[in-house]
């Protein structure tokens, strides 16, 4: 279906070292952050050009894991002073809530996103959870109108909610979940929450709701999607960052952003998190392919028509 | 569409007044119980046979709202020696929690579901939210072979569940929700829960997510579909027995229990527990007429359609 390469994502984010422990499981020390797993995602459908920081403990095989997808470096700066960024956390029985348990910013700290000038006409952004304060600097570098999409998380509602409205507006395309959507409109229907969103700024609006699938706000009427009936929950990190990163990569690869264009997405989107959720890091999404995501599409499609 | 009567469904449940507590409103003491939901709802696609009991205080007016709909009320047994069941409770913020306050089981407590004998080749069956052995009562009455839907609750899954077990393979279909679905099964997975219940008896389960839409598990598949985006909630209460009236009401309305089938009743069913939520008692539901949701129907195929 699609045979030409289609346009160039941006993605901006996190690159880190995870290490997770669910009511079954012990990750270890493995690959994680927001512009790993959307890079990955967006890869499979358009080619990437990332934009992050790693610091003086990542390999040679953590860049071959990007360097196996169409995914420009020329961006993801290495700062030698140090580690790169590492999170640990635990999830609770049924993954039903997370606690950080350690965070260590490491090179992160002093991240100023810079943008290799082929980089700055890229004509879709996709601006991955990091400080919004971050997220304007890469706009402020970017040439020409491009589609610009992000995500955010309680943390910077809590903590930079003035840098995050002024990004709303700056956006085409806002994705966040249920509950950020709550919390960030004061709204406790979500339907409402959402509709709200679109007034302040964003065209576009998605709210995700995990096992239950996700919601799409645009002028054109609103569409509800169910998640893929996944029975294996390894673990949920980057569930969403591969969401938003297959979601853009989808707009990209067609370089359409109508309504139709963003329903097939967020199938795309909804494919694509189904896989990541069934492993530590990347692993799953990594070995999947094109055609799992493809598989799950096809099997998206049966699971919600009507006819 | 729907240009003949369809076949006839036999109803049984309860009919009861509610005094309901919302974050934000007091019902009064107004009409409820699952069969009167159950039987509305069904009434708009098919004609209904209703089983239930109302005691001494139950008035013409309540009669007339029943009549005012293709509801046989031969089986609506009045016994005078009380009043009819009566419940109240309150619900939490968001409606996230509901509380018993009172349960008054009056002429319900000797309740002895008796079918007339017109009744008794009735094809479609609904055993609304009752005891269990009630439910095998009405079984044991039916002559030839109906097509039989149930419903259930926490609390039969509490007390009686050797009973519901037992009545499980007397069922062609089963609807109950994520939480009744998970605690009837062990399984804290939605999807290996309802394939779980497949193998206790019924061929067909559907489990209902409130705001997050339901799952119909069918041999041939499975179907997911989004709630209808409702954003003035004044009382769930019934919307759970609206949504099996419709259903049942729409297999019956064209005689057809296939995969295509129940997905169309399944959006019948959504339509109609989204009037029931917008009103205290049946009322939206019963001003609503087939009209609103023929409306409904139509608004969630666009909601759920990705071309």
């Amino acid at each position: 279906m699609h045979t030409k390469p289609g346009q160039p994502v941006l993605v901006v984010g996190s690159v880190a070292f995870d290490q997770i422990t669910t009511p079954t499981a012990e990750s270890g020390r493995v690959l994680g952050g927001s512009a790993t797993y959307a890079s990955i995602a967006a890869s499979y459908l358009a080619p990437v050009n990332l934009v992050g920081v790693v610091g003086n403990d990542f390999g040679e095989s953590h860049f071959n894991r990007l360097r196996a997808h169409p995914i420009d470096l020329e961006g993801l700066q290495t700062d030698p002073s140090g580690p790169t960024f590492f999170w640990s956390g635990i999830y609770g029985e049924n993954f039903a809530t997370r606690e950080t348990t350690d965070t260590q910013l490491n090179v992160f700290e002093h991240f100023n996103p810079t943008l290799p000038e082929p980089y700055r006409g890229t004509p879709y952004v996709l601006l991955g959870n990091i400080h919004p304060e971050l997220q304007h600097r890469v706009l402020d570098q970017i040439n020409g109108k491009p589609f610009v999409a992000a995500d955010t998380m309680n943390l910077w509602i809590d903590i930079s909610l003035d840098e995050l409205n002024r990004l709303l507006p700056r956006l085409d395309l806002f994705v966040l979940n249920d509950d950020e959507s709550k919390m960030l409109t004061d709204e406790s229907n979500v339907i409402l929450a959402g509709k709200r969103l679109m007034g302040m700024g964003p065209d576009i609006v998605v709210i995700k709701k995990g096992e239950h699938g996700s919601i799409l706000f645009h002028k054109d009427g609103l569409f509800s999607f169910p998640a893929y009936p996944v029975t294996q929950v390894k673990d949920p990190t980057g569930a969403g960052d591969s969401y938003l990163g297959a979601l853009v990569g989808s707009l990209a690869s067609r370089d359409s952003i109508n309504f139709p264009a963003l329903k097939r997405a967020i199938v795309y989107a909804t494919a694509t998190a189904s896989l990541t959720v069934e492993s530590f890091s990347c692993d799953r999404l990594e070995q999947a392919g094109r055609e799992a995501i493809e598989g799950r599409y096809q099997e998206l499609l049966q699971l919600a028509s009507v006819n």
